[in-house]
């Protein structure tokens, strides 16, 4: 897909959020909404933005020129301090910051004193509106949200709309906020929209293996000693029958012995694109010396953390459908409205999971204690293991509490995947990093059913059930209703 | 790259070569030129193409109304007769069938009575243009050499002009010819030239991963049982430590066993695509039930086969130049003109070798063995295992009873590579089915050179230097003069 916006844009501005009827703190504000965008293009004039009650001024100009970005920045590494933040100001490029992980990440980076710049398309608002989806939570759009976290923590977070596909757009991004690290959450990153049908499955390893080829070049030519921290998945491990251990594998054959990549045995075109940029990555680490770290993050769920949390306008998306939802998150909204909870075959999947708060806090880690030159390090991103029937009873039974009637049925696998098998990998790494997991508590539990039930009645039960599978995926183009 | 020819075109004719001034053998005819291009699309006319002393006048029309294709075709496999040939008349397509390995093998395939279709965007002719590199020896347009072949054998070679990129195409042309066998060569080839610049690594991936996927897609789509024969390279394994076995490695680990995909090590953008490939493969295997095999080819020396010697105007290409040359075809060439031969870096490089009479060999072993429904097969394709210094040794003593005064210099190596390693790669399973191999002999080396220097005065020395950096190559584009 070509990049969906030529402009190369940062926001910059010195107000936030609008007040909301509902607003989730009671410090909410009301304030102008003046702001300027900047583009390392050359000036084209002012833009004028109408929504809602007010009229927002936009002027466009180079970023480039700014006097205080002259002299190219050195990188300014801190090293791990408990996770207490940055000790010197840390340039920090969130790429995909407008999407679940990505904008909670971006707003835990500000708070903890990174200077901090989105770079996104935007593309997966398209996708729902493309697919007939929707979040169950209301999501301001990019502009809102910042301008909001601006008024509430004096913080800035610039912002770059475009895709890093368009090398053009992403060598200005470089050049104008010269990150000292790099966060890679910018791909298309559910497997059903990858086995919808050709064009999204090679739409999905093209966006994503040749966005992530485009953001090491940018290394390389811009800002070589750039740690990049790219979100991989515990998905490309697929689910061998020995341990899974983080990244690498000591092997002894014949008599001789080697450390090698973990093999790997991905399972959708999703998963797979991701194991082509930890090769590409791997690769460019060794001839290039990139430092880069790789996160294979296991499902993640929740929707709050300590920032978004903040105001109404900061809250997160959270995804049911069968689409882009995750199996815990699904399972609260279908207790939430009583629909039965969809156990894909068996249930006997089991994965890794992590919640959303610890997305945020593992990131922050990685950037805190970056990967030496030329290291390729691989991380396991997640703190618990349950299978999917495993999940399906913690959630009836945190459902009976509230007083919900929870049941629970299997419905014909979509995917193609064991669904008995051994799973046992290894999560130290973080850990040893300082990583305080949130576990799936009862009170977890709780919390994340009761926030449903407040959304429910912005539940579409039509997105609920699996819309796509794995063997009928065709050639032809397929428009799917959820 | 877009598709190059947006026209699905397959060629049928009636005639042949034109006469040369110095045929190889001393059948060489001179004959008219009529042919009809046929085309999935309706007609639009007539072409008229002007070349040499003749005129040939060109049909257009849908190959897809022929009556004699209406009802689609059952595969028929013939189950491997000591390589004897075809025993009922099964369809291969050969994706990539113009290029040095695809173009000896279509011709190979043709001559043992399979119905062979040529599938080629004819783009690695481009490449030469773009980059002002050629090949050792003269070779004919796709067209001539095709009607070459008929006028020799009276066997056709049906031609599909179009890029596997644009599945329009492909579509057409699965639908056209209705494969039993994709043999698919059709792939950028060449390590350096993925590395010349940003653009080239992204076109390389782009290309061959999403060509794949085309192909894994037409397959499901039009011909689910055709058995795709995939050329991968023994590059994608990198040299490890310890022995390389063919695709799979059985592995315990803490007191549990599991055979899996062998871990890969790739070493340029080219290799890693042919990894992404394989993984992309392997799943449609297992999710689809596609049946593949994939040939992890080595190094490829020589230029005759048997089909290619029978006339000039069938005579192959052979690349010695910094970017698409290997290194036995290049250092023959360097003894022909009194060049040393130029070692990369301690020369201590490792790897397995073939003459291409195996190559042509091994794909047919694999046709005539297909994989069952839902495999994917791994195959180990050379003969030999070098160092580059063990051939540049050969090629000083070949040269030396031929009276040429053969020097060796060690040339900076433009590669990221272990230049001194361990290096033990299986290669059995063709051997079990039935290849006989032709191991490089002093008297295959006397051929060799003696062919190189029969085309010595064709020989570019400016050509012959490696002149593209692993370490040194940037986004910015780049025009490589050789």
């Amino acid at each position: 897909m070509a990049h969906l916006l030529s402009t190369s844009c940062s926001l910059n501005f010195s107000s936030g959020c609008r007040s909301y009827t509902k607003p989730l703190i009671q410090d909410s504000l009301v304030f102008p909404t003046s702001l300027t965008f900047q583009t390392s293009r050359t000036p084209f004039g002012r833009l004028l933005l109408h929504r809602g009650r007010s009229q927002s001024t936009c002027t466009v100009h180079a970023t480039t020129l700014s006097p205080s970005r002259e002299a190219p920045k050195e990188p300014s590494y801190c090293i791990n301090e408990s996770s207490g933040g940055a000790s010197k100001s840390q340039r920090v490029m969130v790429i995909g910051g407008d999407g679940y992980c990505g904008w909670a990440t971006a707003l835990h980076l500000s708070k903890k004193g990174y200077e901090v710049a989105i770079v996104d398309s935007l593309v997966r608002r398209l996708f729902d509106h493309q697919l007939g989806l929707d979040s169950l939570t209301p999501i301001s759009s990019i502009h809102d949200r910042i301008r909001c976290w601006k008024s509430l923590t004096g913080k800035s977070i610039e912002l770059y709309i475009g895709d890093v596909c368009d090398f053009e757009f992403l060598s200005e991004a470089f050049k104008s906020f010269e990150p000292d690290s790099v966060v890679h959450f910018g791909e298309q990153r559910s497997a059903p929209y990858s086995m919808i049908d050709r064009s999204r499955a090679v739409f999905t390893q093209q966006n994503n293996v040749m966005g992530t080829l485009n953001v090491l070049f940018a290394i390389k030519e811009y800002r070589e000693e750039c740690h990049l921290v790219k979100l991989g998945t515990m998905g490309e491990y697929g689910t061998p029958n020995i341990d899974i251990e983080e990244g690498y594998i000591t092997i002894t054959h014949n008599g001789r012995t080697d450390t090698l990549p973990y093999p790997k045995q991905a399972s959708s075109f999703y998963h797979l694109s991701k194991v082509h940029d930890s090769n590409n990555i791997a690769f460019t680490c060794k001839a290039w010396g990139i430092r880069a770290t790789d996160l294979n993050q296991g499902v993640v769920y929740g929707v709050r953390t300590d920032e978004t949390e903040m105001h109404e306008e900061l809250c997160n998306r959270f995804d049911y459908d069968g689409v882009f939802g995750t199996a815990l998150n699904r399972f609260c909204v279908q207790a939430a409205v009583g629909h039965p909870l969809t156990v894909y075959g068996k249930g006997g999947q089991t994965r890794g999971y992590l919640d959303i708060r610890d997305t945020v806090q593992c990131v922050e880690i990685a950037i805190a204690n970056p990967a030496k030159a030329g290291e390729f390090r691989v991380f396991n991103q997640f703190t618990e293991q349950f299978s999917v029937n495993e999940l399906a009873a913690l959630v009836t039974k945190a459902g009976e509490k509230l007083g919900l009637d929870v049941q629970t049925t299997s419905v014909p696998n979509p995917r193609v995947e064991a669904e008995e098998h051994y799973y046992n990998a290894k999560h130290t790494k973080l850990i040893e990093l300082g990583l305080k997991p949130h576990l799936l508590s009862d009170s977890l539990l709780d919390s994340l059913l009761n926030f449903t039930i407040k959304y429910k009645d912005r539940v579409d039960t039509k997105q609920i059930m699996p819309s796509v599978s794995w063997r009928k995926m065709g050639a032809k183009p397929r428009t799917v209703t959820a």
